[in-house]
């Protein structure tokens, strides 16, 4: 912690912030400069709160330099974290996943449809949602338990692993007990509980990031899942919100080489989220590839016309299997490759 | 709905779109531009998913006209709807109700003084956090159930109402039992199960605007709690995410105007997290009133050097004192009443 | 300067950062933590620039602590500074002026009536545009020198102030010439060389905050105004761009107090853009003053309906004389005026 | 134009903007809806100023519906334009030219070298900037036209095609003399007497995406330089202002779908400004390519840790030599190739 002294600050304003740092029982260390002094704390600050220090006369800022997480970060393990959803469906490591299917789980036609064309352009996993959240409480919510019954069917027909969403406790339950991985969709990003709940689940989780989370939030969310001892997290960016109302989302690809910087977990990119347009979503796919994703999550539905949700981003079929032609040349020049079962 | 046609569209682009208006059991009607060609959709819209139609070609844009929300809207209920926590104490009338008192429970001698402080100079129910939600598992995460039972006491020795936090579930029941008043916090506007939850407990809701969410999202949110049958909701503004670092958050005071033409339901001010620095909470909480909002909710401790949380945006108990002075002549100035036990 | 070493830094690490610290010239302090050390540099840090040290092994961060803005922060000059734009018509006193007309002067008569209304009303300074920066090469972009000359016109009918934006150096020449106050608009606020200019012309400058500036940025930009000798500058809030498309602009009224404790330049506000919805006006002109603004600049059109731009956001004249009379008790609640000729 | 009703209109408040659009000179189509009725204009609106309808009674909102763009609309020429800047040096095509070079022409050495490097590895233009925009008056603002004469000499020594900023109107004459190809940076994006220059000068412009410029206004921008007989247009995403301080910016590489599919114009992409951190320009320039940029924009200096400005961005000549190399391969993934000399 610094604390950052106004520039007409007295030596009594900077006496009196070193006696508070005494009294917080570390050792203050004052650096005069020619503008003005910083006072630094000498001693663990992880957990030090100096709100109180910021009303003091003379104080004109607090600066925290203690990264505020621990178990994500890449000073707490070096090494990449490979998560394993399922034999051959790895995030983490130099092969890249690609997790494809529609929005929602719709009947047994539509999600087994979807299951086979994303299988045959060589999708390692499945994702479809059983419960959906909603901005409108009007608007189609999931088929609940049974879209989960279907996901298991379509995993037996194809060997598919699944990536299905949880939205509370009982969901997280389910999808644990039906999926292999339990996704964790933006508007619940900073649901604390819920994150408390599959950390003690012991299934791999996928993050998604918040609407408008950043990336530090990002991976302190994580960490509340890491403290339940659960590190088979794999992180995704899918786009946030801006003014722009050129795009549904802004797609931070940059996120992916922050992530992988500051912490040893995988991190994953969702370009229909991303972008929010059908035709955004080859170029942004093959971009998030070429930028060293661990993996790509794509919405693609057999009849996109007919979609109970999502319809304008989900790929038709036919593009999905061009778009994964296109991804193996990008993955092979920067030495990665696109994962097959 | 409104499909608009590309400036390059051929008349048989704009016949297939009236086809497929046609087919989906609506009406099309063509307005010919010396630009470009919209064609309006007559029928009721209000679900209409018209994401396959942006495919067809020809097609530039789709714009819905219809507003998403329902029984949250002035449309619906043209008089304000009056929430009342307890006997005294209602939001959406001529009085504007203060609600103050500490970021989080701490122990019975702090929020028995901090009741006592803001009930001396005139708030009329109390805040206070038992369940806390932190960006970081290591942080103070409240008191729990030894929390709202402190509450109960503090209402008891002072009689003002008592607004807290619920989580999930388990924290909304146990709420709904010792409070009068359920706040569903900023990170949990969108966990649309808590809003059900709540949505059924028959007990007034305090929802708070997510860091990022629009004023339409706010609605939406509250109108999941509406569609459980509770319309017993008060919304607060509690400041937004920008990309500016001068304040902890934006505080949306045009929230308040934006809200209460949209909506019969009251909506409140919270210049404490609002601005997130204690010097500006006076100011913005006397433009809030002055912008007509139908409450407020401010942070005081009585000791916010001490705080556990969020003590640099508390109030001392004598700035609190000052500012309760200032705000009754720019509550009448508007012919409004700050609203008194 | 502060230098954030990973955790994982070796004492080889940290002693090269003390090395490059010593060969720029200053003296380096390190501050072990139980986590990391931060090393600081002792010594006038105004224009180090650390960017290389970011780059040596073991760094995780530079952290700068020095303000970069000088001659317009409070630290500078405690005491507020009082801009004069005509006899009886100052910021940053407790008197409040206010600044009302249309966005452009379209012809003689429009201008001159509103002029008479504004007048009429209580307002000490008629603005009106006679160069409009329009976002569409094909809008209507102003009347230019005869503009002015309607402007100067309106002056001596009513003995109003003028207050008239300057787009380009010969545009701030004229405006120079024909009005008290030259506006720089938010598109402009980083034109340096037309900052430059203004500085130089020792004539009152109206600085408007840039679409998405930081309040930081708006102290920098009026920097260059101050740098080049014209220390006669009125800071303006005139609403910032966010992801809300609810309102046109979010007005950050947290801007208010924020720029009064950071410099001693008044601020004044824009309602009138801050909102860009006419009946959003009143209540955010009237928190403007609650919050503590040195002065108003509202948008007033004699026939809104026919304003050739901005007439969403004009007041119609009765409302303006309304609203006038509902600021003077807000004013007074905090030992404020609103300033009369 | 649609005028959106309120669902509690009457039919005499349909009436009434019907009336109001047929004094406008068009022709009104009322679209009755199950929930509210829509009033569509028939009749050219590219000009059309509503908002006086908006104030009507029972109107609830106003939408545009005509793109306010022309001449930079793909509706308006369907081919790309290629914008060739020296010979063998063209954006919009096929080939993707690699512009690189040192934020600021600090000296000869400095420029020559760099020149050479960027020459050595691929690069066909090189970038520097005479003239600076800082955000601090305080900090070095270029050589002004001595860079301009160094650049002159790069571009004997190397053959490079030479870009560079202008930031006012005499700047601009002087980089059209020197310069291939002038650059208007972000925060002069708006600055319309200098775009009106520079469409004036018959010169290509490379025009820099504002800091918070939706795409809408960077096209409109753009439109300015068009408007005056000037299309050689290259328009260049870098990076935008959101909440995440994780980066300087974020690289919005959606835009360059975006841009292509709205607009005629080449768009490329700056990694360097787009990131703000030299780790993650290979990454992001790799993701750009594979997006389908048409050139990318990147700061190289002989030696970064010695930089007069943006040395933390700035590539290192062996890192740019290692991200020209990876460029090809994904290029060709995608049926395009980097531009040689």
């Amino acid at each position: 912690m610094l604390v950052v002294m106004q520039a007409t600050a007295t030596q009594a304003d900077i006496d009196r912030v070193c006696t508070a740092i005494t009294e917080m029982g570390f050792q203050p260390l004052p650096m005069p400069g020619a503008q003005r002094t910083t006072v630094g704390l000498v001693g663990n600050d992880r957990r030090v709160d100096g709100s109180h220090i910021e009303a003091l006369p003379g104080v004109s800022e607090i600066i925290y330099v203690s990264s505020p997480f621990k178990q994500v970060s890449r000073e707490w393990r070096a090494e990449n974290t490979i998560v394993t959803i399922a034999p051959g469906v790895s995030f983490g490591g130099t092969d890249v996943p690609v997790i494809a299917g529609p929005c929602s789980v719709e009947n047994e036609k539509q999600i087994l449809q979807a299951a086979q064309v994303v299988r045959a352009a060589g999708a390692v996993a499945l994702r479809g949602g059983a419960f959906k959240p909603r901005s409108s409480p009007y608007s189609f919510q999931g088929l609940g338990k049974e879209g989960l019954e279907l996901l298991k069917l379509a995993k037996a027909e194809t060997g598919l692993a699944i990536v299905t969403e949880a939205m509370d406790d009982d969901g997280a339950q389910l999808c644990a007990e039906y999926a292999d991985c339990i996704q964790i969709g933006a508007r619940n990003m900073q649901n604390y509980s819920l994150l408390k709940t599959v950390g003690k689940l012991r299934k791999p989780v996928m993050l998604k990031r918040g609407m408008a989370a950043t990336v530090q939030e990002l991976l302190l969310s994580a960490e509340y899942i890491l403290a339940e001892g659960n590190d088979q997290v794999i992180l995704c960016e899918r786009g946030v919100r801006t003014w722009d109302p050129s795009s549904r989302n802004m797609f931070d690809l940059n996120a992916i080489p922050a992530v992988q910087k500051l912490s040893h977990l995988p991190i994953i990119a969702d370009p229909s989220h991303g972008t929010g347009v059908r035709d955004r979503v080859p170029p942004m796919a093959r971009a998030a590839v070429a930028a060293g994703t661990d993996g790509l999550l794509i919405e693609v539905h057999p009849d996109p016309n007919r979609a109970l949700s999502d319809g304008a981003q989900s790929l038709f079929p036919a593009q999905f299997t061009d778009l994964m032609r296109e991804l193996g040349p990008i993955a092979s020049a920067i030495g990665r490759r696109i994962a097959a079962l």
